[in-house]
């Protein structure tokens, strides 16, 4: 089975075996993960399609597979052959997966779902959708894993110990905080599948998946005593017993299923409907639920003052690391070298790898030149990537996991000399991200409502952007998480307050297909601003230190408030990172932070 | 049955004889009105207290009346010897009505609401909590009406037919648009509750209550047919007639209940539980209901092309009234007259009531002097008012019923020679109205995003304001309506999406309790502003004119965007005005329209 239509093939025949009439292939893993170790790719595996969102369904006289527009030209390539047709997600007139069930399934047709990666939204909407088609949904099956001979075996990397002075919390306080919660919701005990809680709650961390330092895990939380769920071995010896110290006990991973089974009807279980699958709950059946917003990611999501003195620390040698990086590019391309996307991949890992305290990148960097720049999530490939030469903008949007901090961070510099289109561009950008990182707000001000002073200046010039502003960001953590979200598109989800601690993105950006790409990302870090009769108040401290490239400016579209933001954050920048980089990097830091 | 304290004996008498431990006086009426008719001020008769938001628990024991801060001293005034307890809602000691009764009520307790006035989400919220409290809703008694010997009689003015070239759409038209909407649903009938939607769905108009051109009803929509549910004598016989060309027959008031009853299993009704009381829904029990908000909000929120060009020369009669009204009162100051916030109502209606088109006031004038300002909902009454002399700032928030549009407006204006102070916090308020009376954004921007443009110049100084910066308002209908809401804290409501078409108030305050009060509100409708590339804009055209006073007005503090929109604005106004206004008035609005 070397191919896709051989495995679409065998699928089909399993599927009739089993009087099953098709089968939903989703992409996620138990844990509704951001990235899935290979075991949990068997989207990739059936129809070759590599990109990270999208989900096929087999029928036995149709394979779609749908996916959203920013996978349509590597959907539509990497498919040919595999006689999987690409369903584009989002386009007028493509039926979603749920609205094709119905009205080509015959009635009484039995539907497939793996339940262990499941999202709980999903299988709700589906369950009440599909008695009214007459469809039968299926959830304790796996049919792909009935075929998938060589499927890779789940990752046994080890777990590690997130010690002080990095770990600012300690594992009883942060199980103190989240038994508070428990009460306050009447909970007896709590399951946690999302591996960023599990890794926060009890200052462990891991190698599982690439760039979030996580570990497979399922726990439970008692008053007494958390069980958690980890394959036998990857918690050595001398660490279980530490953890036992804080009533936290090992059982296998793949016993959490028998454990919710034995649950009674007096557990008053609290879960997060999104962060736990709809098969693992399944299993929960006897007991009561108690549906919330994990209390974890609220805690975690507020950083402690030592937190983010070490996040300072980790800025500061992540901005070293790109001077360095910086300095040796623009030599490079000074010196007529050849560099490509890819070599800026290397060069600036490299420079990230020789700063205390760095651990991985913090996800796949982003290096793109011009015309890729304009595809947001474009990533360069040994298969297809561009040398960067002639005129025009370098996007690199890169990070790294610190012991003491996770960064993200994306600049845009000239090469060559960039037209004065591009640079009316960039300062556009530019005014929405100052504007942003001015801003001062009452506590609990929800974030979707700050993005509009981000986009303000772009929508006056009828320009947008189809992102989000900003993310909540971990520490030592996921890169990306909540519960705030600076996006206009945010403004129904629950727990949008900005609140003091919170670490977020700050990255508008505009895109230009088949042109230029540009987004400015720093991160800011919600510090007390100040109490009044009115309310208590926030503003942003930006916290990563980088240079913004003043070659792409222009001066005379910033307004006084604006020039005056930018040059006292480059006397910042220089202060803080001129003790951390010498030679080339330390002149090309004086230089760029020169003010405008 | 004279005073409070003997009405609330009464009453205790009553539940006791009822078997009721305790009864909830809401205030509201079936048809959750902003204003209600005095059938159904169960609340005022019954504590004396006459502000337009609270609600009283009558217990054997305990008599508590519950209302927000706005009324906190009216109430403690009003209350005085009712012997009835002034609960202080939303007071960080003060527990909620369903907390209080949770705690105080004996196991076994029946609780009485008159669900005929009990909105959906208290009763939902009610019959959820109460069970585990081991309380009992009950929901078809109306203790207090048993009790009210000289209740009011419901009004019984007559209705009438909003007709062209007012109306600038057809019955026919607007039913076919719900119905649409029923379809998309999978509807078969539809019932309506809310007062201004059947107005706007039937073209008719009435005045049973104060402010809104309403009248007393329910409607049942079906594909062939529309039930009226109306009080016989309102509709004289030719509407009648010309009502059943359009398939609308009417049915007494009192029927609904009998109709919804008799529905079978087989009808799928169309209800909004905003717009529904829990009361007329019980009714319904045999029919399988959908919910979601009344077609016809999102329809009339959207004024169409005749109705924008009808509301804009509304909005020019609206402004040459206020023209003369303020020519007069500078006279009348510079005269040394006596003038009292409760002359400038009497003068500003009858300055609007000289205008075509004029039928009503749209709301109570809010007429205030310096720290009088500082209470957003302050109202003068004979009992309690001021005189304006001195130095300050007078600040007159009123609107106007007209045949072809609504309008709602508020200016302040220098009396003597106001402060420094006040004329910072004046432009700080007028920076923000600026702002968001310039902003532009994409079609479907959620409406809670823009406030923070109105915000923004008040946050950076530390301040703020509680209430809302826009509201929709109607066409000759509710100057409060939906859906669309530029609010921070309605991010999280549905159907948020600003749209062509939508007219808003756009009222940025601030208010120095016990010193000033500033707001600054014209309407704005949304307008297309181009297509580009990226989205369809929107920007708003202010289509409120009057001056707004520039002698309040710090012009450094003015951006040079901000001070062109000024002038630009107020040439506008200018042309607009000149022509309908003649004398002292024609020479006010030159002299305040000039350029800054």
């Amino acid at each position: 089975m070397a191919t896709a239509a051989e495995r679409v093939a065998a699928l089909r025949a399993q599927l009739s075996q089993a009087g099953l009439a098709a089968c939903w292939v989703p992409t996620a893993d138990p844990h509704l993960s951001e990235y899935l170790p290979e075991h949990w790719m068997a989207r990739v595996w059936l129809t070759g399609f590599d990109g990270s969102a999208g989900g096929a369904l087999i029928t036995a006289d149709f394979a779609g597979l749908w996916t959203d527009s920013r996978y349509w030209v590597q959907a539509e390539h990497q498919l040919q052959g595999s006689g999987v047709t690409l369903m584009r997600a989002g386009a007028p007139d493509v039926p979603d997966v749920l609205a094709w069930m119905r009205s080509h399934l015959p009635a009484g047709s039995r539907v497939a779902v793996d339940g262990r990666v499941l999202d709980c939204a999903t299988a709700h909407r589906w369950h009440v959708a599909f008695p009214g088609a007459r469809l039968e949904l299926v959830l304790d099956r796996d049919p792909v894993g009935a075929i998938w001979s060589d499927r890779p075996a789940l990752p046994a990397a080890p777990v590690f110990e997130h010690l002080p002075p990095h770990a600012c919390r300690t594992r009883a306080g942060n199980l103190a905080a989240v038994r508070d919660a428990m009460r306050l919701h009447g909970a007896t005990l709590h399951l946690l599948s999302s591996l960023d809680d599990i890794a926060w709650l009890l200052n462990l961390r891991g190698s599982d998946v690439n760039h979030n330092p996580v570990f497979l895990s399922h726990a439970l939380v008692g008053f007494d005593q958390v069980r958690l769920y980890v394959a036998a071995g990857k918690v050595a010896a001398p660490l279980e017993a530490r953890l036992a110290l804080d009533g936290v006990v090992l059982r296998d991973y793949s016993a959490l299923a028998d454990d919710l089974a034995a649950l009674s009807a007096d557990t008053v279980l609290l879960v997060d409907p999104a962060r736990v699958t709809a098969g693992t709950l399944a299993h929960a059946s006897h007991a009561r639920l108690v549906e919330a917003m994990n209390p974890s990611q609220l805690l975690k999501s507020i950083k402690t003052t030592a937190e983010a003195q070490n996040i300072r620390e980790a800025m500061a040698q992540d901005g070293a690391a790109l001077c360095e990086f910086f300095a040796w590019f623009e030599e490079a391309m000074e010196a007529g070298q050849s560099v490509s996307e890819l070599d800026v991949d290397t060069h600036i890992t490299a420079a990230r790898a020789r700063r205390p305290g760095f651990v991985s990148t913090s996800f796949a960097t982003i290096a793109a030149f011009n015309a890729n720049g304009a595809m947001p999530h474009y990533q360069a490939t040994p298969k297809s990537f561009a040398q960067i030469h002639g005129d025009g903008l370098l996007l690199i949007d890169s990070g790294g996991q610190y012991l003491g901090g996770t960064t993200d961070i994306t600049r845009v510099v000239p090469v060559g000399e960039p037209s004065e289109a591009q640079k009316t561009d960039f300062t556009t950008v530019l005014r929405g991200h100052i504007d942003l990182a001015m801003a001062r707000f009452p506590v609990g001000t929800p974030s979707s409502v700050l993005d509009t002073l981000a986009r303000m200046p772009l929508w006056q010039r009828g320009l947008d952007y189809g992102h989000g502003t900003g993310h909540g960001v971990g520490y030592f953590l996921n890169v990306h998480e909540g519960p705030q979200s600076i996006s206009v598109r945010g403004h129904a989800r629950p727990h949008q307050e900005m609140l003091a601690g919170m670490l977020t993105s700050n990255e508008p950006g505009l895109y230009r297909p088949g042109q230029w790409g540009i987004r400015i990302e720093s991160l800011v870090l919600a510090v007390p601003d100040g109490h009044t009769e009115f309310d208590d108040f926030l503003a942003f401290e930006t916290v990563t230190l980088c240079p913004i490239d003043t070659r792409c400016i222009v001066r005379e579209q910033l307004t006084p408030g604006q020039l005056e933001w930018l040059n006292g954050y480059h006397a910042r920048v220089r202060a803080g990172l001129l003790p951390l980089v010498t030679g080339t990097a330390q002149r090309w830091l004086m230089a760029r932070t020169e003010p405008l």
